[in-house]
Order: structure tokens, then sequence, then C-alpha cells
């Protein structure tokens, strides 16, 4: 849309003068020490009941979030043994193995090493399994909600292991939760080196009981299983573990029954929140289309929005900041006529990936989604428009 | 230091084998609508007692911050008369005055409009006062607490003008708050038009009512009072309306009797958070200090750090991302002798300002902070080390 139709959109879009102006008469609130949402705020994470309540995944919000960050209440959740609780007092890091010698962090000892600070979006290697199987969620938060974005604190991983030494014949390195399952995933050396965190903090706060809490590993763009919580030992190895969470599940069964390990990157994704299923439009006229893209291999080079059901497409504005492994907000004007319509997003990334259509992926690894067949799906997402303005999955 | 006894220094420090480990030997707890912290987590803003409680502030506790977006439950308040209670849909936003037409704007109407997502700091321009009047205080919390970042997302204010339109004698906009006091600032036109945000998210989700819900004007880089909080009314006016907040308080009294009015932008700042009054080094060795940096005028382009009182500066590493108007983090590797020092910081903006000394602000401005005096203190802070490890206030 061109800036003068999109203004004179806007103007007959605002309507003006319909309820009775609220204003305080007398004193407010007073202050508190900690603070909490309106009680007229009610977005909460989604999970069905659950006869082992420990082993399933709540959802975010996605339809009502805005910008990058998630707030920390509403980050997605997977648990396969429940959240323990830990002491971080008494927590310590073991790192041992083909090390030069074993050692032991507390809290307090990676409290005094270098941070750093970055945002990134964790995703589950399953989320939109459902879009996958042909079973689709009805609201972005069924559908995509297990992703979501956080500015994570902590220590490098690479400053760990300088510091027990790397012997040179460790290529791996296994960590694990000390949640009652054991989590445990396997880390090539190289990404150990790179840019792998051992977070204390989430969003300027310690890490929450639910994402592990002390201590987590953040692995950018990689699955969220890698990301193990409540991490409590790094093992220096030759080989990977070949632990039950990366041999029996988080593989990928393709059609010909061989199983993908280790596929450990994040591909290139995008999902419009809004309008998203379960929203309404109050009327033809102006809307803005806001989304979210994120690719596990860099940042998000471009989206395009098609609002005629994938006839054409438009480049979305992206908001800045575009950060690496992070979720990328864009955004589309969009003057509705009315009319039946689909609309759907499909990502770039700065290595050219291009997020494909659920078709080209089926063809590709048939339709079972994870953990007894295929994770990883990021098919383009398309919502139907109604011409009453009810947005539906399709 | 260099990498090499840095990394020396870092493994003298890690002790190693202290407590048990702990490990969950059964399911942990299941999962929550909406997450909360640890137990174990007790930052809490600070207060004192007042008899009004609904004028004063509450304080971030910065010494138990990361990185640079502040937990919302943590975001520093600032009430002149409560915090009202609002229902976001009875809220309506008025734009009138030397407007092309009067328009009413409900939550409804702003949230299908163009949106926008930035991250920046609010500083309250009385931050750090009892340093400016030589009473400083003991922790960062107390000293510079009325700092905080987060992400905002909201609509240009600039989309809002001009869909009322903005007749040509319009050069000024006064913002004005729907709490009992009706809080009000005057904005020149220039800054409207330009990067003022009328935001209805902060972090990913509705404002918080001690933050402004439904609505607050977010003006980056300017003193913390000028964004508006409940905002329900913008009038263009030929003039600035010298309302009460901008008249009688939010001006600085000169040493010669003249207060400056209209000193919006908040200047280049920083202090060092960890280690900072009220922590205990836990003994010689390698310590990060890390602190925040800020600027209403831009980028940080650098920060400075001294660990020998003021004789000797190194330059600190800035953590991206580096934000325009935002918290900058910054660290620096400190192998500490043990012996008694002081260590502080400065900063310096784009712009090429650099935070000024105590000594030269008084010079220039007395010793009165506001609000009867001077706002915008924003000289270098200096923490004690004692030979003990106690870090206390200078």
């Amino acid at each position: 849309m061109k800036r003068r139709s999109v203004l004179a959109s806007l103007a007959a879009s605002a309507a003006g003068g319909r309820a009775a102006a609220q204003e305080a008469r007398q004193l407010g609130a007073g202050r508190r020490a900690y603070g909490g949402r309106s009680p007229e705020v009610h977005a909460t994470r989604f999970f069905g009941d659950s006869p082992t309540p420990g082993t399933g995944a709540s959802r975010t919000p996605l339809q009502d979030t805005v910008g990058v960050i998630t707030p920390s209440s509403l980050h997605f959740e997977r648990h396969h043994s429940g959240v323990p609780r830990i002491e971080a007092a008494r927590h310590e890091l073991l790192v041992h193995g083909l090390a030069g010698r074993s050692v032991a962090f507390s809290m307090e000892d990676l409290r005094r090493l270098p941070s750093v600070s970055r945002v990134h979006f964790i995703e589950c290697a399953g989320n939109s399994g459902r879009e996958h199987a042909g079973n689709p969620g009805e609201t972005a938060q069924k559908s995509h909600g297990l992703v979501s974005g956080s500015e994570w604190t902590g220590v490098r991983l690479s400053t760990l292991l300088r510091i027990a030494g790397v012997q040179g014949q460790a290529q791996w390195v296994v960590a694990e939760g000390a949640d009652a399952a054991r989590h445990s995933r396997s880390i090539p050396i190289a990404k150990a080196m790179d840019d792998v965190i051992v977070a204390y903090a989430q969003n300027g706060e310690p890490v929450r009981p639910e994402q592990g809490y002390p201590l987590r590993l953040v692995v950018p763009g990689w699955e969220g299983n890698v990301h193990v919580k409540w991490l409590h030992r790094l093992q220096l190895t030759a080989g990977p573990a070949m632990s039950r969470d990366e041999a029996a599940s988080y593989t990928d069964l393709m059609p010909d029954g061989r199983a993908w390990q280790f596929s450990f990157e994040m591909d290139v994704k995008s999902v419009i929140l809004r309008p998203s299923g379960g929203h309404a439009l109050s009327g033809p006229g102006f809307h803005e289309i806001s989304g979210i893209a994120w690719s596990g291999r860099g940042r998000v080079k471009r989206v395009d929005v098609s609002v005629d059901g994938g006839r054409t497409w438009q480049p979305a504005a992206l908001q800045p900041p575009v950060l690496d492994r992070s979720l990328t907000r864009f955004t589309l004007p969009w003057a509705w006529d009315g009319r039946d319509t689909w609309i759907m997003s499909r990502a770039t990334d700065e290595t050219g990936d291009e997020q494909p259509t659920r078709d080209r992926i089926v063809a590709m690894r048939g339709t079972r989604p994870g953990p007894d067949g295929f994770n990883h799906y990021n098919g383009i997402k398309a919502w139907h428009v109604t011409s009453g303005g009810q947005v539906t999955h399709v």
C-alpha cells in the first residue's frame, strides 16, 4: 500500500467517540515490591489434561504476544519428568571426562566469570507437528506455541571447557540435567566451543524453574531439547553418548524406515500471529498483519506475505532489531476489502534457505510427526479470513 | 588482561567439589499456565514507608539484574497519585486541539494500526539525586535504581497525528494521563513526529498497571515523567501547556535562582552493578566487572573503567546488542589482587558526550537535587572495595 492510501484507510478505520472517558478521581494503588499483570490480562500457556503432567508441554500464547521477547511467565515448557526443585546454593556444574582436570563450578563461581547476554529463540523440535500430520491447531498457540524468545545471560561454554582443559580426542560434550529423567544430549565440540551459553539468567532475572533454574544450556539455533535444563554435568567424550533422548527420541523417522539423527538446526520458519486463528476482524479497512520469523542458521533476511491465498506475495517490513537466531517481528499494512481470503507468510534466512510448502515437506518426509516420525516441521502456514471477519485455521 | 592470564586466574578461582550433588529422584512439578520465579529468588523493588504511597517511587534492584531488559515486575515506579485502575475496553485516547479533526482511538483501533517495537531505557529525571546532594545510596538500587530497560511496542505517535491531521500552527503536543493528578507534559512537535511511541505493550505483554496500563507514551531518551502513563489525551497546541508538572516540578533550579525548563534529554551515564555496594567478593582472583551505560542522545560508544580509583582507565567491552537509547551492558575482566581500591565507570555516547565527575557537575549546577534544585545528575559513580572484599558506597 502507498502511504496516502494507508492513511486514508486508517482515518476511515478510526471510529472514535464510542465510550465514556475514564478518569481517576482519587488516589490510586500504591507501589509494589514485585509487580504483576493487570487483572484484565488473561493470556496463559496452554496444555491439555494429562495423567503424567511432568511429561507434557505447555504452549506460548503467541497470538497475544508482540515484539521478540516472550514474557518469561509465558515461555513454552517441555518437561520429561517435571520441574525439579533445586537449591542454587548447593548446585554444581561438573565438567569432566576427556578434560585436563575435572572441575565443579558452583553458581557463585559461574557468576564471577566473563558473561554474555544474547537474544535467542528456543523452539521444540516437535513444534507444529500437528500441521505436519494434517491436523492443524486452531490458534497460533496450538499450531506454533512451542517457540519463544528470550534474552539469555550466562557464561560461554567455551570458557568453562578452557578452564577444565580439552583433550585432543574430545569430540563431543554430553550435557545432562538434574531432573529425574537425567535428560541428556551430546553436542559436537565445534558447536560447544562456538556460541553455546551456560545461562543463569533469562530476561534479566534468574532462569525460571520450568526453564532450568538455576542453570540451562542455551544452544543458539538448535532444537529445544539440546538446551538442557537443570544442567549439572558436562562430559567431554570421543563420541556421542547415544542417550535415550538422542537415540529413541528426537530422531527423525524417514519414509523408508531409517532414522535421521542429530538434526540439530531448526529450519527457517514464520507464522502470522495477528490476525490468526481465533481472532475476529472488526470490519473491512486497515489491519496490520504482524508475525514472527526465525531461523536456526542465522538472521532472517526477508519475509513475504500473501493476502490472496498464495497467488501474489509482498515483502513484509522486518522490525529492528533483527538479531542472529532470534525471533524477528515482521509487519505488513493490509487494507482488507471484507472478502473471504487466505493469508500466509514465507520466510527466507541469510543463508538463502526459504520456508517450504507443506506439500514439499510431505513429498520429502511423509506425514508422521515426531517422536515416532519427523520433527522439524517448518511449512508455510495459512489462516482463513472469512467474509464475516472470523479467522480460522486451514 | 591478556587471555592467558585471564584463564590462569579463572582456573585458580574455580574452587570445585564443595557441596553434595543434587539430583531429582522423582517426578517434579507439573506445567503451569502462568509461571513465576523460583521461591529462592527474592529481588524486589525498594521503597520507603510513606503516608502518601501513591506519590513516591520504587527502585529497580539493578545490582541483581543482567543484560539490558529489566523484568517488568521490577521496572522502577514513579507515581504522582497512585496507580489508577483503567478498563482497556472502555479506554480511549483523544487527539484534539490544532488538529484537522478530533479523533478518539479505542485500544482496538490502536491495535489495528502499524506497530513498532523498540528497546529503550526510561530514567527518572531525579535518578541519583542523592549522589548529587552528597548523600549517596548504599547500593546501586538506591543510587541509580530509577532507570530500567524494556522492549516497548505500540503505534508511532506520528501515525496518530497524521490521521487526525496537524494544523500549521501546532508546535507542541500536550500529553495527559488519566491518573487523578492528570499528569501532563508538553512535547515539541518535531519530537512527536520523530520517534515517540504510544505503547500498549512492554516486554511482549500488555503494559503493566504501574507503567501505564493500558497505554503509555514512550519518548526515547527523554526524562521519565514525559513518558506519560495511563495516556488518554493528546492536544495539539501552539505553545507548551505550562502544566504543573513542567512549570513547578521537573525544572532545574540553577545556583543563580533561575530555573532551567524543558531539559528533556537524559545525559550519558553509567554505573557498575557487579560488584557494587552491598556485594561481597569471595576472595582475590578473577571477578568480572559488569554494569550498564545509557544516553538519551543515541548509542553508547564506549565505557572506560578504572579499578584504581581513577588513576588509570581501561576500555570495557560493550555486549551486543548496542541499541539506540537503550541500556547497554559493559563488562571488564578483573583480577583483583585483594587490596583496598575504588572501581568506577565513565561512559561516552555517539555524540561525543562524556560522563562528567561529580565535582564538575557541582561547580556548574550547585548541589541541590530536584525537585527544588537540579535533576539530571549523571556523575561518575565509584564503589569502594575493601581488602576484606566488602563493597560499599563512596
